[in-house]
């Protein structure tokens, strides 16, 4: 096998261990934790049927990449919670060791090409990065706001912390974030949300 | 919420399910059975790596939403392992009939355009659909390869049955079929694959 395809085949087994990194989130239907390819996957998926509420005009192409490779860091960097302060602080220096460790496996042509799409996401400049941001808030409140919003429950999580991550979306879809704010004022309403 | 939007939603919420699907393929590392969402995305993110190879031209963009909508019709018709025959003989009705629930939750456009895709890829004339069921092949074939074969033995496949459903690859990349041929040669040198 020539060395260029051998690398990029070693990179496609690599990322297989995408698979159990877990996140806080659960699956509908009081489901299983839901792990980062899986959530990888639906983003992409949604960020497809949702393209037309992008505030701006959008590359899907690049977008649905974005989606697909943007928690690739977290096989080294294992998943930070939306709302752990602690991890937060230490996130970013996590996931750049693993960036550079994992894109390496690639060819430097591709490993310089994805590696510039996940800096793109955390930079959250772009009008692609910013719906891809929009997707990484929605999907998680989709499912969560289906099983009653357990997950916030679960770990103690205030209207004023879910409001300032979600308040993002806004960046990416007014449309969408209008949706996200009813969601959200569904579950202060009905006690899944401390005020 | 208007009546689109909430359509698009139900759609989202829906496909949530295809990570309950389980598949014969088992992850690296000796590791559980796989689920049609992370096999969907690990497919659309070695399609965008290995892209170069395909024999023609390629909608990258089309590739990637392929990739990751081709087993939505396995949350009602279940996964058919690919060397179930009794179970191929009723795939396309089973599939048909999940093809028309599940994306007539999505608005009128949007459902035609995505079983488009689904039916594009199910007829696996365009240089698209063959290059998509080159993923379809490579990626389980590369994780059954990690595991020394472990899946075929534990099924009791035959070489002769392998290349049958691996010889498609070539339709998509000749160059991956070059490969797929290797490692299907090494399997059978090492007795995981009676010829």
């Amino acid at each position: 096998m020539d060395e260029r395809l051998k690398q990029q085949m070693a990179f496609a087994l690599e990322i297989d261990k995408e698979k159990n990194v877990f996140r806080q989130t659960h699956l509908s239907g009081h489901g299983r934790n839901e792990n980062d390819a899986e959530h990888a996957w639906h983003m992409a998926v949604m960020a497809y049927v949702l393209r037309e509420y992008s505030n701006q005009k959008i590359d899907i192409a690049r977008v649905m990449l974005m989606c697909l490779i943007h928690d690739i860091v977290e096989i080294d960097a294992g998943d930070t919670y939306a709302y752990d302060e602690a991890g937060k602080a230490t996130q970013k220096e996590r996931e750049a060791a693993a960036k550079e460790r994992i894109f390496s496996l690639l060819p430097p042509d591709q490993k310089e090409e994805l590696a510039a799409v996940f800096e793109e996401f955390e930079a959250n400049e772009t009008a692609e990065a910013k719906f891809v941001r929009a997707m990484d808030n929605l999907q998680p409140l989709m499912l969560n706001d289906s099983n009653g919003g357990g997950d916030w429950k679960a770990h103690g999580v205030s209207a004023k912390q879910v409001y300032e991550r979600q308040g993002r979306t806004k960046d990416g879809s007014e449309k969408l974030y209008e949706l996200t704010d009813r969601i959200l004022q569904k579950n202060i309403e009905r006690g899944s949300l401390p005020e």
